[in-house]
């Protein structure tokens, strides 16, 4: 990419889910992805995780330099937070807070600061469908603390509310999901839906920098704006996609760094 | 009251077990006790209590002006805290860092501070049987605020471990409980272990504040120095209990008021 | 008492759920209500109840020669099981036949035979408007131990589909729960849903045993034809309704048994 | 091995841990270890293995023709039912009976039926060093049914109880776990405790076959006596041990079968 003098350079954040072992399970590839991206959320010990992976994986995140966040979810461990539960928002503004929380103690004792939210699967899906469980997660992010990023997906009904009433937000997109053509994720069980290449990755990761913009799975370009891209970290090609994405983007000279940072 | 001049007035705190209620199940007697205690203890949703039951608690302690304490247990819903795992030092530190740091959640997005942290069940009795245990404690409390006091029994390793350590400290005896002539506690499984009559409670606070001493179950007085006693707020006497505790210690001019007050 | 000759004198079962309470936490009235019912509901550890739970209730039960039946409920202690969870027919499936068998396992030790199955609380609703779940159900049941009654709600879907099946089934009518015009329960959040007077709810049960129907919200006979008649017993009046209902059958010459005693 | 006519054919069992998975948790080597055992201990949902993964295990044991055991564990899902908990008698009574009931209405779902019970981890340990929760152990399992073989480490407490006691048993050794000169197994946490060799498990095994014995950590010549002997599932090189000790006893003429087999 060509830079005119006095333009400002692209940049992006790049997010990945970790910290989801607990006690002897392993799960995903955080050692290989650290080194790749800028933002960590971290499994809180409700879906995933639990306080020792939490405090061994805020170290690693600390030490490597990665923003750690909360990644609050449903209390279902067996259906590691993927399973929508009929929650009143006061259930759930208690079982977010809970949550960041606790995974914040350990960044504090860490000596770092918690950067920013992002609720998981269900969670995240609740908030995107229901006006209630979005200000339930809204208030509780809030209610902790006001310099908390909330990370929320583009175009979405909680990133809007969040917006409005003045919390710091970041607008996700999916580099590894493929879209619809009404701007929404299309769901995991349909052909398709999460198997993008990893050329095909980093070509929307790319586009969503460059031009503020995916191809759903129709063609057409939707516009998805946003401040930070998320890369599922426990595919088995995760490593590969994330390397992929992250050489793309450098490639073209857009600077991959935490949404803290100045552009 | 009248003070002779110059002499200063005794004080102690009164703290007892709260939010121990869990979902659809109830607990203790909070709404009873509250008004005659000044620190509560809440359980942190592992041996008790959860997200929901913790906002509700430290909301009542908050607008009743009693002090908020981290009551973390071991990871035993089942067992109230109550059986003593085979738990590594680490495990300990981070499963007391998690709860308190929960809990801490609540307390600051209600306005307030924490006051303090006392282990529970087995947790309380692996602090004070186990070097490994009580420095995982005081590493736990001191790494995430080194504000927090840390409730401990009066004479135990662990206190004696915080003091050398630095940490804000105070000490608890029992006023519920029958002492051994070695100074620790009846086991619970003896006769007579948890059953003194209210008049015999509060004859063993208001000694244990103006002698800094109780009589043992042989009859010898044993040194006890404590700036908190402890009402077991679970047994079905324990709101007469805690009133007759009260009512004796003010009846003779002692101060009830949390341990941060001046004396 | 006296038959006329010919005449088919009318029975019922009453059944309650029971075996609620969980490690240190008490839950409803079983000991008063044991002697007033033929048939119990064991919570089998998911959304109440545990082990040691479920071998002390099977032993009151056979004890006082009551039927005993599972109530498996969702993996939600904290929501009591009654949150509708987004769960697959084949996790219900497994779900069930682990709950049902657990608890089958401590009735055998004892001596006894499970009788019946029935789903708790989101379990239970989920199986009346879902045919996939309803299946799921069914299967459980069948699959463990083909003589198991399914207790099911009288007109529900699951009720139909099991008697499609060939499975043992009992028709489930409420005795304090206020009725809708279109046969289904007045959801608990309306007023008056569960508001029944101990007079109301017995009158309701002698209908539904002599006359096949109850008296909806508006008034309006609603038929409703029922094998078994559940009393909840939970509630602060749950003895004095069970009480009111099993006198009020008995005065009015309904036998009031099982249901795999001969009419 | 030459045989002389007459002369009975030597055979073992070989048994392994299977089903530990949990949820999106995935555990151990289950497809490439079920055609090298006869018998698998199935993880119950308290430790490790959940509903479904019970089902899916069940399902392939019985297809592989490998004899199904229920191994359940301490109520410690984070510990994997590896950390010593107080429990009195009557609750590891109720743990066990639990677990087992459950895992056996998958099989009897299934077409099949249980064989054995192994205690897991913690469970196991404390049924070798106390006589009541020995005790415990085999009340459970005799109570449930007096057909089950009891799975327990040779020279044990819990083995001879058993047997005294009448129960069905099968004497365990270790293929790959070191031994002591007292018969017990060298702690995990020593050097050398674990890292036997695919060859030196393999030996280890022949020899407990064809001689009754192991060498133990400092070379003597120990007696175990053994029906079956474990293969550890879970390390990376469980497959090539599993494989190198059953060539090893086939390439010996020793028959590798079931104990429920005549010999």
């Amino acid at each position: 990419m060509d830079h005119t003098e006095g333009q400002e350079r692209l940049q992006i954040d790049l997010n990945c889910d970790m910290g989801e072992g607990f006690g002897a399970y392993a799960f995903g590839h955080d050692e290989e992805l650290l080194p790749l991206i800028t933002s960590a959320n971290l499994a809180c010990g409700f879906h995933a995780g639990d306080p020792s992976v939490m405090r061994l994986t805020v170290g690693k995140c600390l030490e490597a330099g990665v923003a750690v966040g909360a990644h609050p979810g449903l209390p279902d461990r067996q259906g590691f937070g993927r399973r929508v539960m009929a929650m009143k928002p006061e259930e759930i503004y208690d079982c977010m807070l809970y949550q960041i929380a606790a995974l914040e103690g350990f960044v504090r004792a860490a000596g770092g600061r918690l950067q920013h939210v992002k609720p998981h699967g269900a969670l995240y899906h609740m908030a995107n469908s229901s006006r209630d469980a979005a200000e339930a997660v809204i208030r509780a992010v809030a209610s902790l603390d006001e310099e908390l990023y909330l990370y929320a997906q583009s175009g979405s009904l909680v990133l809007e509310l969040a917006e409005q009433l003045g919390l710091r937000t970041v607008a996700e997109a999916f580099a590894d999901r493929r879209y619809q053509a009404d701007g929404t994720l299309m769901p995991r069980h349909l052909p398709g839906a999460a198997a993008l290449t990893e050329a095909e990755a980093a070509e929307q990761a790319l586009r969503v920098v460059q031009e503020g913009a995916v191809h759903a799975a129709g063609g057409q370009a939707i516009p998805v704006r946003a401040g930070t891209i998320c890369i599922h970290g426990d595919s088995s090609t995760a490593v590969q996609t994330a390397l992929a994405v992250r050489q793309a983007l450098e490639a073209n000279n857009v600077r991959v760094c935490r949404p803290s940072s100045d552009g």
